[in-house]
Parts: structure tokens; sequence; C-alpha cells
């Protein structure tokens, strides 16, 4: 056949191994059950796309790390997904009679040709919930009690669901005075204001040849802090001349009586009027969400972005959603060992033990009845000493083994043993399943 | 931002819409459990392989269907995943110290550039469960099992789960007499016995210049039918001679065995001699299943590989497993209306209403308690007239619907509404997911 190359994968990607695979696999199910308890409906587009779908929406830099595709005799120009955004869209766009409010989800891996690095890969998985064809800020509001759900099921105890509104950036603008070319500079500088502070946002403003009176200005707004609704109040009175900002401030306060009758503890939610996302991308109110154990960047992003559907199509749809960064939030569950018990190294809970040739329809029946019993169940292949099969059952993690011996087999009975405990019991055989269920729980 | 541009996908990929996602989740789901319950293991490859990976696997004629990507600045040489056997390979010779025997799935889409056609995508799923490291029959006898399980939970109640083994058609080969550059040509001549009968296969052995004497004796071999044991007795009677066919058969005797020991009922599963599948590939037993209704070509293939890891590496290992062919299953399935009731046109299984916008704050907490008590619960964004909200729930597939009027809010209670039965009961709000779900069960 072929001739024997080097076993590789390209830079930057990577293989999923069981153990890896199946710590994921708990967390995209915590996810998706969470985004469809709250009426989230699975879609899935093409992982090919054609270029000029994605091509003019990233910006020319994101641009150059799309990966092209092609085969013999296409004459089409083909992409790869780069996120599930873009897609979104064009599938809204696509299917016009879908109705409204079309709230999907999508758990896709997309592909980036970024320099790889430790914990960034050219192949990630993306997992976005969005709204579609609705301006409601309860939209907004179910999104940060998606991410509030999924979080606090996930087992993290202290994360910050960050917000802001496109519209207080725009009214900060105004307010600032200074020419439009100049404020993406600007709202970079003032996005920095929980990392370098007051005096590096400064600092930063002379840098980017911001006016002293500009940044006296601004400054003085920055100050605002405080407790969520007080903050709000305090920017109203800054702001009170640019309609804009009044209504990004309405909108954050009406959220934030959602997510108070919701009983999301206020702890868990801050506004963050410097806080910037996408500029070009986001419309009115914008989330990230940090943790603090570990500390990690955002592991969430989202927002609303009315006028992204209008790309690929005459009218546009209010729309609003985030991206839940999983490979992050893996990240992180890795480090805090927060995953449960029950997520274990392997799928089997249980190997069924094979004593020798004869006894093979044996041991395949008892696996079987193990099986509809409900316990995930590995049958050992070869009749190799009981201990290499205990050993087997050890080194692979999976924790109870269930053996059938000759003396077994005379009396209908089995022998259930405990590995972590090293305790054995000889049990009916119908009662085996049972036995290992109870020693699940305990 | 961008210009605008016709939404549209690449020639012969399409999107997963909701209710065809919720059908294909609910399919993928109960294989998942099934691969799970026998102890197969979670694998992820990337979907980007280094092309010097896939290419002189799948033969010329294949190779000119696989996708080819790069990215700008990228140097390596990239392909999409055309099959999941490669990049498990892959990933055996590259991962030594992976226990053995490996038993993986993968769930994963691939990518072909074939001709689009009805029912066929240049980007489908595959779903594959092998078994690498053991020569046992027992776990070629366990891929039967899997099937069996897989198929008989989907509903499927008249399926053939074919075998032979591909030291039976070597044997075959050799009793034939006819020189190697010729066996090719004869086995496509009598893989097509089912199809074309006895006399088919004569005229297209003629066809393809087998001597006459050889047609004879082929022929005289073909004939033989009946009970599984019997047909392999009588294949023992004729190719006695060839030790390569007494050893397939034996395997075949061995694996019947096993099926016979578990309990699958003989009417599921047939030898056929004459079948021939992937001859570059597999070395040992190999499989396929049809089903009757509806008539459908074989949605599951797969069989012994115990070669393929050695394209990688300096060793091989025995391998054997099979891919159920998902897609094929899901049309199956749409065919025959064979989905529980439960699997809906949308995910939502309840549709809170909202009155007025004063009512925001009650309905979003009402919301939360329905699906707190374990329903998916869509919240209604819009204070529409009622009539409307109810319009939705129908047009959409939500069921069940949760009103909250003005008296029902002073009296504590909700109004629940059946929409198939078009009844409705008011009860208190602690109630009202438990109504539902006992709607639900009736």
């Amino acid at each position: 056949m072929a001739q024997k190359i080097e076993p590789r994968v390209p830079r930057g990607m990577r293989d999923l191994l069981p153990e890896q695979m199946i710590r994921r696999q708990y967390v995209i199910d915590v996810i998706r059950g969470v985004f469809e308890e709250f009426g989230f409906e699975p879609l899935q587009t093409s992982a090919v796309e054609l270029s000029e779908t994605l091509l003019g929406k990233y910006g020319p830099e994101a641009e150059k790390l799309i990966y092209h595709a092609h085969h013999v005799g296409g004459k089409e120009q083909l992409a790869l997904r780069y996120d599930l955004s873009v897609p979104l869209c064009r599938v809204v766009a696509m299917y016009p009679n879908l109705m409204k409010p079309f709230k999907r989800y999508q758990i896709s891996p997309v592909w980036r040709a970024e320099r790889p690095q430790k914990g960034r890969y050219r192949e990630f998985f993306q997992c976005d919930a969005d709204t579609v064809g609705s301006a409601s800020m309860l939209a907004d509001a179910e999104t940060l009690n998606v991410i509030y759900e999924i979080l606090t099921r996930l087992g993290f105890k202290k994360f910050n669901m960050n917000f802001n509104n496109r519209k207080i950036l725009n009214g900060i603008g105004q307010y600032s005075g200074v020419p439009e070319e100049w404020l993406g500079g600007l709202y970079r500088s003032i996005d920095k204001l929980e990392k370098i502070g007051l005096d590096g946002v400064k600092q930063e403003l002379k840098t980017n040849q911001i006016p002293d009176e500009v940044i006296e200005r601004l400054l003085n707004l920055l100050q605002i802090e405080g407790e969520n609704l007080a903050v709000l109040t305090a920017l109203r009175d800054k702001l009170g001349n640019y309609p804009v900002a009044l209504e990004g401030i309405a909108e954050l306060e009406e959220i934030i009586g959602y997510l108070t009758a919701l009983g999301i503890p206020a702890e868990y939610y801050k506004v963050k009027f410097a806080m910037v996302r996408g500029l070009e991308y986001y419309t009115g109110p914008i989330y990230e969400t940090t943790i603090e154990e570990p500390k990690m960047p955002s592991i969430t992003g989202g927002g609303r972005f009315d006028n992204l559907v209008g790309m690929f199509m005459d009218r546009s749809y209010p729309a609003t959603g985030t991206t839940i960064g999983i490979e992050r939030i893996i990240d992180a569950m890795e480090e805090m060992n927060a995953f449960p018990a029950a997520v274990g190294k392997t799928t089997a809970q249980a190997l069924m033990t094979l004593f020798n040739a004869q006894m093979r329809p044996e041991s395949l029946m008892l696996a079987n009845l193990l099986r509809q019993a409900g316990l995930k169940t590995e049958l050992y292949f070869e009749s190799d000493p009981l201990g290499g099969q205990i050993r087997y059952a050890s080194r692979k993690g999976i924790p109870y083994v269930v053996i059938l011996g000759p003396d077994e087999l005379a009396g209908e009975k089995v022998t259930v043993r405990h590995l972590a405990l090293k305790a054995q019991q000889t049990v009916n055989r119908a009662e085996a399943a049972g036995l290992i269920k109870q020693w699940m729980q305990s």
C-alpha cells in the first residue's frame, strides 16, 4: 500500500486523546444542557464556506489567519470556518423563513492559523448561543443568566460577568469631543483602565496625542466607581447631554433589574463602562466574564450585534449572544481539578474478566448483563492471568472488576472487586451491577 | 463593514437546521451511548492533517476527492480528513504508550469532493468504533453486538448483519487457480452474486476472460446456500485444501458461537461468503449491514484490518471495527418516521408567556422555576397579544404554554395549556412543571 511515513499532525493542531475527550464531553454536555434548557436550538453550519462569505468580515489582520481550501477540479474559492457568528448571519439570511426569534446554539471547531503557543491551537472549539430577531433586553439578560448557570454548574465559585454598552462608549466618544478618527485610539486606551489604572490610561492617551483638556475630561469620568446602579447614576449625571449614552445607561439598568429578579447575586456581575469589545461589531450591551480562581483572561465574550445579519440581506435583525470559551474553561477546570469524580480517565466503569477460552461465552453474556443494568462494561478479550487483568483495569482507570472463575461458575456467582478499596465480594450474578452502583454512590 | 454578498454554501455542502440537528443529535446520542457502554473511548483527531498522512492510502480515484488546505505563509501541505481510519492509525503510531487494546470511537465530519447528488454531501459525519491491539474474535463479535444494539435501540426491526472473511476470499482465489493479476476482477464479479445471481456472475466472469473450467469450479462453490453453520461446513468440504480458507471458516464459526451465546437471533446475521469489501484493506472477518425497510444500501461497513497501523510504524497491531453510516440511518429513520415523539421539532418543551412589560420580572422568574424543575423552557420576549404567543408556540412545535396574566398573578397561580389537546388548567406555580411532565408521559 503506502510507503511508511512519520506520524505527525500539522503545526498548531492536536489530537484529543480519550482522557481529554472525556473531560471535554462533560463540559460540552453541561453547556449544551443549559442552552437547551433555555430553548436554544442546535444548528450546524458547514465547516467549508465560500471565501466571499468570510472575507471582509474580520479585518485585514484576522483575514490572514483564514485557512483556504480547494480540491481537484474545484472552481469555487473555499475557506474554513473562522468563527460561528458570520455563518449564523449567513444562515439567517439564507433561510428567511426561520421563525424569529431564532435562538440557536452551535458547538463546533473553527480554524485560525495563529502563531501556536501554549494552550492556543489552530483548531479549537467555539460554543455560541445567540438570539436573532429580538431587540428586548430580556434576551441580553438571558444571555447573562445562561452564562451564570453554565459556570455555576461547572463548579466555578468566583467569576465576574462584566458588562458595558456600546452606546455608553459612543456617548463617551461624543463627551470627549475629539474627531471621529481619534476615537479608535481613545477607546483602546480607556479599555486598559482595569489593567494599567488611571495614570496608565492618562499616559496612553497622551501617547495617542489626545489633547490635555480632553484627557482631563475623560479622567474625570473614568474615576467613577462603586456599586452598579450608583455607577450608572453617576454616569447619567456626566453624560446627560448625550442621548445615545442615556439610552445605553437605561438598557443596563433594565438588565440589572432582570438579574436582580432572577436572584443572581450582585457579586457576580459588574458594570465596567470603560470595557471595549469588537468596536466594528457590537451595537448595544457587551459582556465578558473573567474568573478569579484560577486567574484567567476572559472566558466568555459577547454582546448585541444588531447590524451583522444585514451584511447578507437587505434588512437586518437585532441579535445578541455570547461565546463560551470552552478551551479556557477546560484549562481552568484542569488547573482547579474541578471535574466530578464520575468523570474518570476512561469510559468503562467495570471490567469483565476472562478466565480461559472455554469461558468466553459466559463472560460475554455476563458483560452484556452488566451493560443492561446500566454499567459501562469492557470485556477483557484474552485469557491472561487474573492478576494481569486486574492490573490492566487499574492502569486504565476502570474502578471495578467482575471476576468469573471456575468456582464462581460452579456456584452461579461472580466476585466483584473494588480496586480503590482493594475489597471484594462474591454475589449472585444478578446482584453484581447493583453492588457496583452502590459502591459508586458511596 | 463588508459589502453585501449573497448568502450561499459551497457546492455539495449544507447547513443542518435545528429540526434536522435535533434528530441527528438523538441518533448520535444513542450511538455514543452504546459505544461507551461497551467501553469504547472517545477520540478526536484534528480535521486538518498533513497531506502525506492521507496520500497513498485510499487509491488514486479517491485521492482526487481530497480537500487540500493552506494559509498565508504556511509551508506545510495540508489536507482535510477523508475518513477516520487513517487518522486512527496515525494516532496509534504517534502515541505508542496508549494502552492496548485501544478501543476508541470517533464521531466527526469528513470531507470528500464527490459529485453531489441526492442524499450525498461533500461534508458528512462518520461514526467509527474500532479495537486496536487484539486479534481475538471476541473483538469482532463485539463489533457485531454493538451494531445489533445500536440498530435495535434506534427502532430498526429488520436488518441483516452480513459477514465474510477475507481469508475465505483468499482461499476461493487459490481454489480458482487463476493467476494473481486476475483476482481483482474475479472478486469483483463474485461480489455481485446477491445482485445479479449465479447466471449474472457467470456472464461477468466470462467478460473478465476467466477460463470456462475456472468458472465451472467457482459456480459449483457459489451455489452453496443455507443456514450459516451449514454453509460453513459445505465450504470446508470444498476448500479443505486451502489452509487460509479453513482459518477463515473457523473464525466465522467462532464468531457465530459468540453471537449465539449473546442471544442475538440468527435471523439478524448471515454468512455471505461471496461478499467482498476493501480488498486492499481488510485481513480477516468483514461485515456490513443492510436494512430491509426501507431498502437501503449498506448502513454499516467494517472488518479486521491487521496491517493498517503498520503504515505509520515499524510494527503493526491487529485491529477490527466498524463504521456506522449515520447519514443513511437518519435518512432511513426519516422515511420510516421512526423518531420517538419526545424528539420534537424544537428543544423547548414549554413557552412561558409575557403579559406586559411590568410583568417581565415575574415571567423571568417563573421560566427559571420551570427550568429548575427540569423543563426546557423558552421565555417569550415581547408582550404581544396572548393569542399570538400561543400561535408562536404552536408553529414552533413547543407543546405546552404557561400563561401568567393579571388574574394568575393576583392569585399566585399560572394557567398551563396543552396545545395538542387544546386543554388548560390553572394551578399553583409550584405545580405547573409537574402537570406538564404528567402530560408528557401520557
